[in-house]
């Protein structure tokens, strides 16, 4: 699989997001060749500030592997992480991350500042930006469009 | 209540971190002069990377309250915020932070980085350092120690 092929699923699960009338953002897990966990983001519906993509997406992997150690893991998500996430994704020793749109309001591997460049942490993940870059981004334009929409009316 | 009388709260949970031998760290969330949510770092407990005090205290916040929007909420935490922290409380519009100890190893609210001078984001708590330092330091080198001194045994 290429991370093209991977990066449909992340989108798959953003989908999903904005057919429930959340931020549309995906993300899922591959180990060992698998997916081992999918998520989207469900701030709103769980009125949970933690609840974004790669957060639930990473808990449900250390439930499945039965450790806080994500180690051999990828993960794809659409949107390039937040802090939180970029946290999160450190402090699980996430081996590889592929993230899609760029995010200049908020993303930490490279937009607003690039938490990987931090020195001190325990782990640094590799990363590979602008996968399937327009179709991420086209998620979240067209959301945010049909949102102004709502409001004007 | 006073900084250090709070703080004596979230050393409380610290320390019920070290009596189930996790890294002692200890956090409270205190709304309109009440406690309203505790908890203490579970990660090995757990084998949950996200499981830290802060997130997991930020969780039972947004439950308590039923929003995912902590706007009159101030943390209290034993520790600087490492990054995934310090992007939750940030996710969260947390009003206020404060904290015990120094971390060099992993602190983001001014030891390895200061994410709240990165401009971008939605929200920047106030930040109030060193509170109970001493008292809070020493717990973690109390820890640590001990877990030496069983490995050499």
């Amino acid at each position: 699989m290429t991370d093209e092929q991977w990066m449909k699923q992340a989108i798959k699960q953003a989908k999903k997001a904005a057919e429930k009338d959340e931020v549309p953002i995906g993300c899922i897990i591959v180990h060992d060749g698998k997916i081992i966990s999918r998520a989207y983001n469900q701030r709103e519906i769980k009125q949970l500030s933690t609840a974004h993509a790669e957060i639930l997406a990473i808990q449900k992997a250390c439930r499945k592997l039965g450790t806080w150690r994500l180690e051999n893991c990828d993960l794809y998500v659409t949107l390039e992480p937040c802090p939180m996430c970029t946290g999160a994704i450190i402090q699980s020793r996430i081996r590889r991350v592929i993230f899609g749109a760029y995010d200049p309001k908020g993303g930490c591997m490279g937009s607003c500042t690039d938490l990987l460049k931090v020195k001190g942490f325990n782990h640094y993940p590799e990363v590979s930006s602008g996968i399937c870059q327009e179709e991420c981004s086209d998620l979240l334009k067209e959301f945010f469009k049909e949102k102004r929409k709502q409001k004007k009316s």
